[in-house]
C-alpha cells in the first residue's frame, strides 16, 4: 500500500446527497450538497505551535503561489488600501511529509505533529421508512458527519489553540455564526455548518484565521463580511484534549422536479441546528459503530482491498438521496457521481449486492419506481425491414438527472439514431430489472411483492424472448434485435464509452452471459409464483444462451466479444454475470459454461490482451478504457467462482490509479483510460468491492452479517 | 450619448433579490438569485438566416477563442470520442456593429438584422402587504420579467426558426423541460425558467443549440444530460411574428438566518410554474406600464441622464428582497450590491427619495427594524480620558450580510479598534435614522407612527447632543466624540474607503451639514409631537452647526473637509445634506449657509480640485475615488438648490465611466477610482438620480407623480 495521503474522500451522511469532501491539497474539498464534483472550499484544521503565536495546519486551503502577493481579502471594500486591516500571516501548513493518514469506511484519521484529526462517517443500514421505528430511522439518516480534533499538549509549557473551520462556496448565502443555545458553530446560509457543544470553544468570522485565533475584541468575531469561519479551543499545558464537532447539512424546500419531493430527513429535522444537536448527542454511538465497521473490513481484506472498499463505500453514500414524495412515500435515489443521473439502472445492478446486504427495501423501492414510471413497451427493429416486430417491456436507462426526474417512460440520457454513447440500453436494463428483482426475492423471500409483480416477470420473459428473435425456433438465448426506439440506431450496453467489444448490445458476449443468468433467476422467480410454463420457457432460453456461448468458442477455446459479427476482441466481463446465480444461491447446473469462461479468463488475463503493463486489469483487449467497479466484480467471480488466486499485483495497480495525482481530486472514480480517470469520476459504483469480503458460498447473507454485524434478515 | 451597447444591466422583478442580467458579451449574464455578481450563464437569442440552415445570435454566449478547439460537451461521457455525437456548428454571432440597443428602466431592446428582442421589467410601487389588495400585491412582486422575440420575415421566402434559451449555472440542479399544461419551457431545478404559452413553440435540451433547432427526433429533445435549454418557434415567410416569454425565479424554503424568513411572494406562488403562468397572463399590462414609465423618464431627462437613471433603477430593483417573517410580518431588504450587506443604513438614506415616492411603507419597515433589533446604547470616548461619557442611542451600519441577519444590536461590518474601513458609523447612522424618519413623516403624515416613535426621536436628540459634547455650553452642533464601541478607534462615515477628507466622522464637514439638516428635521418632528422643549433644543443645535460651518471658512471662503483638524482637502459632499430640508419642504431659513456652500462648490468644481480631467466630478480633492450615487445627489443640490446649470460634460463623463469595458460587466457601479469601478459594483445606490426628474420645489411629491403616474399619497 502506497503511503500517499493526499486524496479526496467523501465523508457523507446516508441519503442526504451530501458530502464533506477532504484530502486533496488546496481549496479542493468541503461541503457539497447535490454537486457533481468537490465543492472546492478551503478547510482549516490546525494547532498552535508549542512555542506559541504561530500555527500549523493541514494543507487543505490555498495560499497564493510562492512569490505572488496574496489578494487582500478586504480589497473590494477598502479599495485604495488605506485601512491596514490585515494581520501578518501566522498560520503555515504542515509539510506534506509530516502528515499521516489512515482511512477506513467509517473513520478517516490524519496525524501531524501532536495533532490528530478524525472524521467519522455513519456506516449503517437504512430501515424501511414504512416500517421503521422513527428513532432508528432518524439516526440512520441524520444529515451529519462527525469530527474530532485532538491535541497532545502533555509536554507543552503553554496553552495552545486548536481550530477547525471553513470558507463556504455557496454563491447565494454568506457565512454566519450559529445563534442557538447549546451550540457554538459557524455555517453558511441555512444549509451547512460545523458546530460543537463544547462551551470552551469560541466561533468567529473573518477574512483570515489570525483574526479569529487571536481576536482583538470578542465583539469583532461576528464579522459577517468575512468569508472564513473558525471554531477555536484552547488546550492547556500538560493536557491532551479532544474537541468534538458535528458537520451538518440541510436542504429545505422542494428538492426535485418531475416528481416533487423533499428530503425525508425533513420529517425529523426542522433546521440544521436540529441536525447538529442530534449528531452531537449521538456522537459516541456513531463513532464506535464506524470504528467497529472498519475493524471488520480490515480483518477480512488486504490493506489495498480494505482501502478501496472503504473509499468506494464513502463515494456511494455521498451519492445516496432518500426523498419523500408528496404523499409521504419514500423514494430512494443513488445519483451517478459526476453525471448525477438518478438511479441509473446499470449502476443499480452493481449496487445491489451492497444494498441487499444493507437495506433491501431500497432495492425494492427502485424496482417499483422503474415499473411505475420508468418502464415502456417497445417494438423491435428487424434489419432491412421497415416493419417492426413485437418487442415488449423495457426499462429506461435512468430516472432523470441532477434532481430533475425525467418524464414518464423516458430517461434523461437515451437518444435515437445512434450506435454509440447516448443510444438506448433497453435490453440491458430489462436484464437488470430481472437480475435485481431476482436477487431481492432470493434474499428477502418477499413473496407478497413477487405476487404483486407477477405480470412484470411474465412481461420481462416475453420481451426478452422477442428481443432474441420473433420466431421461437430461431431463438438462441442471446439478444439479437434492437429496440424500435433506436430508430435505425443500435442498442448499447452500460459500457457506453467503449468500442463494440463491450459497447454494442446485440450479440454481445457480456450481455449473452448476463441473459443466461437473468433467465435462470427468472426461472426461479416464475417457479415460485407457480408459473410453470413461464419457468420452463426461461429455462429453455438459459440453455440456449449457454449453448450459443459455448458454440462461439474459437479453435483455441477463446470467446469473441461479439458473437458472430467478426468482433474478436477479448473481454474480461464475459465472466461478470457468473456472479448472479451464485449470489442467488442457485446450484451450478452449467459447469461446462463455467469452465469455458474460466478458460477464457485464464487465456486473456495477460499483458497485451486484458492486462495493462502495470498489472491492472484491462476489460477489453481493444480498449484502453477499464472500469474499476467491473474489475472488482470480475475479481470476485475469478476468485470465488473460477478459483483463481487473488491478483495482488493488480490490486496495487488499481490503488495506484486512484491515488494518481490527476485522479485523487475525484475521490473514487470508475472509468480509467490507462490509469487516468477521464469519466465516471466522483462515482458510487465501486461498492461491488464489498463482495471481496465474502469467503463462503452464501455471499449476500455473509455480507449482511459482516456489514451489519448482526445476523438475520433486514427490512 | 455613446453608442456602446454591450454592458450588463439588471432585468429584475421587485423584491425577489433576483435578476436576469444581460448585455455584456460572452457567457456573462443570466439568472442570478441572491448573487454578488452576474451569474455568468450563456444566453441564446437568435434567428435562422434568410437563406435557411444557418443562424445568427446576439453575442451573449462564448465560443472557444479563435484557433482553439471547442471543448466537446459530451467528452465527459464519450471519453474516447467514439460516438460522433456533435453536429457541425451552425449558429454564428451577429457582428458587434450590427447590434443596436435602446435601454430604459422598463424596456431594454436589442435589434440586429430583422430580429428584435425586448426585455420588460416591472417598474411599480409595492403596496403595503398589511393593507394591500392581494391581487395588486401579487402583481407587484411576482418574481418574473418578460421577453419578446420578434422576427420580421415579411421579405423572406422560407420559414425561419427563432430561439431563446440558456445554460444554467446552478451547481446543484440540472436543466429540465417544464411539464405543466399550458406552458412550454426550459428551466433549471425549481428555481429558474423561461416559458411561453405559445403552442407553436417547442422546447429542448442538448449540449448544443443545433440539436434543438433541428431535432433528428422529437423524442431526443428531453436530453436531460444536456446543459443547454432552448425554446424555438418558426416564423413563416411573409410573416412578422412575435413570441412572448416569461422569465421566472423561485426560491423555496427558509431564506434568511438570524431572523427566519421566506420570500413574501411564496404567499401567492407555490412553484415557478405558477409564477410563469401569472406573468404570461399579465403580459400586456406589465409591458405597457414599462413603456409608459420609460416615456416619462425620457421626457424629463437628457439621454445621458435618462440612461443612467434607468440603469440605476434596474440595479436597485435587482437588490430588493421582500421577505415575510414567521409571524407573517413583511420585512423589506435592499441588499448592498456586490457586498450584499442588508439594509445598510447609509444606503437607505440615499434610496429614501425613490422609496418614499414609490412605496413609503418600505421606509417605515426598515426604520422599525432598526429600532426593534438594530439599535443600541453606547457611551462616547473622551480623548485622553479612560472614563467614557454618556452617549446614547445609535444604529448599526447594516442588518447582516447575504441572507444572514446579524445578531441583535450588531452589524455584520463594524469592528472596534480601527480608524478606517470597517470601523463604526454610529453617528452617521444616527443621523440617517433621523433624516429618513423625517422624510417619511413629511410625505406620509403618518402621525400614529410618529407618536409610536416619540421616545426614539427624543433619544436621537439626546444622543446627537452627547456625541457633540457632554457640556451643553461647549456644543457646536457638530459630532465631536467617537462612540465607545470604537475602543480607541475612530468613527467613519459612509465614505469608508476614502481618506480623512470624507472618511473620518469626527468634525467632518460633510457630516456637519448632515447634522444641521437632521436637527432641522428633528425640530419639525418633535414640534409635530408637541415636544416643544425638544424641538427647541434641536433648533439650537441646527443653528450651532450652521454657525460652526460658517466660521470654518478660510480667507477665500472655502471650507475645510474636517473642521479644526488641519485637513484642508475640498469636498463636494459639503453640499449633499442641503437636499434634506428641501425634500422635507422646509422653508429656507439659512440662506447664509446655503450661499457659503454654493460659493464653496463653485470654487472647488474645477480640474485639479474636484473635477477629473474628463469633466467627471471628483468628490474629494485629495482622493481619486468618486462615487456616482453621491455625485447624482450633489448634482441635484447644485442645480435645484444652488442654481447651477446642468453640467452636461460631467454627465457624459459619468456615462463613459459606466460603459468602460472594465466596468460594463457590473451593470451600475458606485465607487469609481479615476473612472474604474473598483468597489461598490453591481450596486443599488444610484437611484439618487431620480431626483434629477424634479423641476419644482416639492421634489418628492413631484417624483411620486412622475414615477407612479398617479397623484396622491401611496401607502
Amino acid at each position: 500500500m502506497t503511503d500517499s495521503v493526499f486524496y479526496n474522500a467523501h465523508h457523507a451522511p446516508i441519503g442526504a446527497f451530501a458530502t464533506f469532501t477532504l484530502g486533496f491539497p488546496g481549496s479542493k474539498g468541503g461541503f457539497g450538497i447535490e454537486l457533481a464534483k468537490p465543492a472546492d472550499e478551503p478547510i482549516y484544521i490546525g494547532v498552535e505551535d508549542v512555542g506559541g503565536g504561530s500555527y500549523s495546519a493541514l494543507p487543505f486551503f490555498s495560499y497564493a503561489p510562492e512569490g505572488e502577493p496574496e489578494k487582500r481579502a478586504e480589497a473590494d471594500y477598502d479599495v485604495e488600501g488605506l485601512a491596514e486591516f490585515s494581520r501578518p500571516r501566522k498560520v503555515r501548513q504542515f509539510p506534506p511529509s509530516a502528515v499521516r493518514r489512515n482511512m477506513g469506511a467509517g473513520v478517516d484519521e490524519w496525524q501531524a505533529g501532536d495533532l490528530t484529526f478524525r472524521l467519522y462517517s455513519p456506516v449503517r443500514s437504512v430501515p424501511d421508512p414504512d416500517k421503521a421505528d422513527p428513532d432508528t430511522l432518524r439516526e440512520a439518516i441524520a444529515p451529519a458527519v462527525l469530527a474530532e480534533l485532538t491535541v497532545d499538549n502533555r509536554e507543552g509549557a503553554k496553552p495552545r489553540r486548536a481550530f477547525f473551520g471553513f470558507s463556504g462556496a455557496s454563491r447565494s448565502s454568506g457565512m454566519r455564526l450559529l445563534d442557538e443555545s447549546g451550540l457554538v458553530g459557524v455555517g453558511q446560509g441555512a444549509c451547512t455548518a460545523i458546530a460543537t457543544d463544547d462551551r470552551d470553544v469560541w466561533a468567529g468570522l473573518a477574512f483570515q484565521p489570525e483574526k479569529i485565533l487571536e481576536p482583538s475584541d470578542d465583539d469583532n468575531l461576528a464579522f459577517l463580511v468575512g468569508n472564513l469561519g473558525l471554531l477555536v479551543g484552547v488546550v492547556k499545558p500538560g493536557e491532551r484534549r479532544t474537541f468534538r464537532f458535528a458537520i451538518g447539512f440541510f436542504r429545505d424546500g422542494q428538492t426535485t422536479t418531475g416528481i416533487e419531493t423533499r428530503y425525508l430527513y425533513r420529517r425529523f429535522f426542522g433546521c440544521i441546528e436540529d441536525v447538529l444537536k442530534h449528531a452531537l448527542a449521538n456522537f459516541a454511538r456513531t463513532s464506535s459503530e464506524a470504528e467497529a465497521f472498519d475493524a471488520r473490513l480490515r480483518e477480512r481484506l488486504s490493506p489495498e482491498r480494505a482501502w478501496m472498499t472503504a473509499h468506494a463505500i464513502r463515494s456511494y453514500f455521498g451519492s445516496t438521496q432518500l426523498l419523500e414524495r408528496e404523499d409521504g412515500q419514500p423514494l430512494w435515489v443513488v445519483n451517478e457521481g459526476e453525471y448525477r443521473m438518478m438511479n441509473t439502472f446499470d449502476l443499480t445492478v452493481d449496487h445491489v449486492f451492497f444494498e441487499i446486504a444493507m437495506n433491501p427495501w431500497t432495492v425494492r423501492n427502485v424496482l417499483d419506481l422503474f415499473v411505475e414510471r420508468y418502464s415502456y413497451e417497445d417494438d423491435v427493429q428487424v434489419p432491412c425491414q421497415s416493419e417492426p416486430k413485437p418487442g415488449g417491456l423495457a426499462f429506461t436507462h435512468d430516472m432523470g438527472v441532477a434532481n430533475a426526474f425525467s418524464p414518464r417512460g423516458k430517461s434523461g440520457y437515451e437518444q435515437s439514431g445512434l450506435t454509440g454513447c447516448f443510444s438506448y440500453m433497453s435490453s440491458e436494463e430489462l436484464l437488470n430489472w430481472v437480475l435485481t428483482a431476482g436477487l431481492y426475492l432470493t434474499h428477502t423471500g418477499d413473496s407478497a411483492w413477487a405476487a404483486s409483480r407477477r405480470g412484470v416477470f411474465l412481461d420481462c420473459l416475453r420481451s426478452l424472448e422477442n428481443r432474441d428473435h420473433w420466431e421461437d425456433a430461431l431463438r438462441n438465448g442471446v439478444m439479437g434485435l434492437d429496440g424500435a426506439r433506436c430508430r435505425g440506431g443500435s442498442e448499447i450496453t452500460t459500457y457506453d464509452s467503449l468500442d463494440a467489444s463491450l459497447g454494442q448490445a446485440r450479440n454481445n458476449l457480456y450481455l449473452a452471459v448476463k441473459a443466461w443468468a437473468a433467465y435462470l433467476l427468472l426461472e426461479r422467480a416464475l417457479s415460485g409464483l407457480g408459473e410453470t410454463s413461464g419457468a420452463c420457457r426461461a429455462r429453455v432460453q438459459a440453455e440456449r444462451a449457454a449453448a450459443t456461448i459455448l458454440a462461439a468458442r474459437d479453435g483455441c477455446g477463446l470467446l469473441p466479444a461479439v458473437i458472430g459479427e467478426g468482433v474478436d476482441a477479448r473481454i474480461i466481463p464475459a465472466i461478470e454475470a457468473l456472479v448472479y446465480p451464485v449470489a442467488a444461491g442457485l446450484h451450478d447446473e452449467f459447469p461446462e459454461l463455467r469452465a469455458a469462461l474460466g478458460y477464457h479468463l485464464e487465456s486473456v488475463l495477460r499483458t497485451g490482451a486484458c492486462k495493462f503493463a502495470d498489472g491492472g486489469w484491462k476489460l477489453s483487449s481493444t480498449s484502453r478504457n477499464s472500469w474499476l467497479s467491473k474489475i472488482y466484480l470480475c475479481q470476485f467471480v475469478a476468485e470465488r467462482i473460477l478459483g483463481r488466486p487473488i491478483d495482488a499485483e493488480a490490486d496495487r495497480a488499481h490503488v495506484a490509479w486512484l491515488l494518481d495525482r490527476d485522479n485523487a481530486y475525484y475521490a473514487w472514480s470508475d472509468q480509467m483510460v490507462e490509469g487516468k480517470a477521464v469519466g465516471s469520476r466522483y462515482y458510487p459504483r465501486g461498492v461491488t468491492s464489498v463482495l471481496w469480503m465474502c469467503s463462503g458460498n452464501r455471499p449476500i447473507a455473509e455480507l449482511r452479517e459482516l456489514l451489519q454485524s448482526r445476523p438475520g434478515r433486514a427490512d
